[in-house]
């Protein structure tokens, strides 16, 4: 194995290719075990290259958090698309574009939505009318039984939308805390999502498909449902938050950042990193009552070791990052060196960083390195 | 003037040139007037197009926080650039080539990291030693008088590295609540410099320069104090944070991110937004108890609103940004509409976003649309 940590100098997603696919055979298996549609987010890994991938598994269906992401995937061959994401009216061109060529999915939750985009649309989309299980982000609520009708009404009078299902992200297991309160949540959103589809049934509504998806609470699930698919992302790769809720182990973490340690501070058992809020992002988790950036790991050669026990990322400033080490631990480490950091939220940081070296020397880039975020220039 | 909302479709920076150049003009007048020198730090704006506004008011050097956005401006012509972070001795190459061409500033903190360097240095380089005021972030406690002679000693002994003086972040001022106490922490800040330059001076050391700097201490104090030079970057922008403090009145607030309103969601009074973590970042300030990642604004044709009363973004998530609006103004914003918000901190934004688009119309890049942050495509 070539030694990949020579050539670093700043912050580096490094990527476990054999702990990726190996997380991704896991929730391909369990989705099928399950008889459900698995239409992974790709919004966690962002990468046309690690979208590959999947293919071994039979994924053929994604899913994806903005237009752009959309046309980035579809130019890489995946041709049925949801846009998890309520529809952005400003984007009307794209949207037609991709509509064109591809199934595309769209999410709506308003009449006010619905009739904007009927006018806009030139081919047939799919719609997902989106309900708020209970996380209260966006989405009709699961009670609003008579506002789910309507909807269902003038989406079907228009010939471009064509009614999928039902789809909500029960995104409160990301605030709960505890492993059973978690899978307690998941069941709950499903059984809100199976009371409107039958509800809609009864009132001769045509079939309709329940679409959810999070990774907490399809890791955490022995029974993933009466649902159709299930759209987790973050499976792919983990992080520190996913750790500390107990939807992976630590040997499941497939990404890590690579940080260079530019100071110590022996009086407060404190390693400063280059690695800060543009490499980490802001996000934290809790563990033990303390806000946490991140976890702290030693590198090898064939990868990281596990959370050094005690030791996580403190703080974060622009490109600062501080380090609590264990004083047994502090010593090992000098200015020079690099440290892996297992980020609190590693969607986000794939979002920064851009690009991932694989521990066998690949660089693998994601979409940000092709599409401009304000498209501007 | 042209209508640039026209052109939005994604969440976008917008810039107001004429408010930019007034911030410039107040401070660089502030440090004429203090007889100190302005060496702004350019990790706020991060581009090359806002940089050269600053030499209408004869700043010729810069502060920057890595050795990326050194090489960056070098390539635009600075000459004199201080890299306000560790020495990152896995750039010890690049560090070389920029020593080379300008003249550049390194901050130090231990023997350890004097010895690396003074061993990998191929040319001369000024050398400001860290000193911790306060923050305990990074730097030699500013009470380590003998730890911070024997540095001075270590530094004078080689040829390459040309001690300039001492520099200090006094970051605290942003951990304090009132402006009074950002005042007496700013000037306690300046005291403990002093007292180690008159220590320092009183052991037979050649004549040390001061180097302070942060935004709200720039802007709150009445005098800059005894020094030699100040390093503030963000009032160039200014930000929610910075209004909260009272560093900046709401008309100072340089740019805004124009944003999609993709939902409303009328039982909570809020909006939702396309404009997540990945455009405004995580960051936070508080206001009335309450933790905000921005507040919101009316955008117009000759630029934006103050902010609305009592609306502001209380959650983000990966690309959504919840809003919350009184009622009364709820109803004046629709789907399709774009609503301006000032962000919690702005240099986060403009490291994500990476491009401005000014209010006539013109595109300005940063660093990051030209240099990849990990270096490895």
């Amino acid at each position: 194995m070539t030694n990949i940590y020579s050539t670093i100098q700043k912050p580096t997603m490094l990527l476990d290719e054999v702990v990726t696919k190996n997380n991704i055979k896991t929730v391909a298996q369990k989705a099928l075990d399950g008889n459900v549609l698995l239409r992974p987010h790709f919004k966690t890994h962002q990468s046309a290259a690690i979208g590959e991938w999947f293919r071994e598994f039979n994924i053929n269906a994604i899913t994806v958090s903005s237009v752009d992401m959309a046309v980035y995937f579809a130019q890489y061959g995946w041709d049925d698309i949801t846009i998890a994401f309520p529809v952005n009216l400003l984007q009307l061109d794209s949207i037609n574009q991709l509509a064109d060529k591809i199934d595309l999915g769209l999410l709506v939750e308003s009449q006010e939505i619905v009739k904007k985009l009927a006018q806009g649309l030139e081919h047939p989309v799919n719609i997902w009318i989106k309900i708020d299980s209970g996380s209260h982000r966006t989405g009709l609520a699961w009670q609003d039984v008579d506002a789910i009708k309507n909807l269902v009404d003038i989406i079907n009078a228009d010939p471009n939308l064509k009614l999928k299902g039902l789809l909500t992200h029960a995104g409160i297991t990301y605030h709960v805390d505890s492993p059973a309160t978690i899978k307690q949540c998941y069941q709950e959103s499903i059984d809100h999502m199976c009371f409107i589809r039958d509800e809609l049934k009864k009132a001769g509504s045509q079939s309709l498909k329940i679409s959810v998806g999070d990774t907490p609470g399809t890791m955490l699930s022995e029974s993933l449902g009466d649902v159709d698919e299930i759209r987790p992302g973050n499976f792919v790769l983990f992080d520190a938050m996913q750790l500390s809720f107990g939807s992976c182990t630590a040997k499941d973490i497939a990404m890590v950042v690579a940080c260079p340690i530019v100071a110590k501070q022996p009086q407060r058992s404190e390693i400063i990193i280059y690695g800060g809020a543009i490499h980490l992002s802001k996000d934290t988790f809790t563990e033990n009552g303390i806000n946490k950036y991140g976890l702290v790991c030693r590198l090898h050669d064939q990868g990281w070791s596990s959370p050094i026990p005690g030791a996580y990322v403190r703080g974060l400033s622009q490109e600062h990052g501080m380090l609590y080490l264990p004083e047994e631990e502090f010593d090992k480490f000098n200015t020079g060196d690099c440290l892996g950091i297992i980020p609190a939220h590693s969607c986000l940081v794939v979002d920064l960083l851009q690009e991932y070296l694989t521990l066998t020397g690949k660089v693998i880039p994601t979409v940000n390195s092709e599409i401009s975020k304000s498209g501007l220039i």
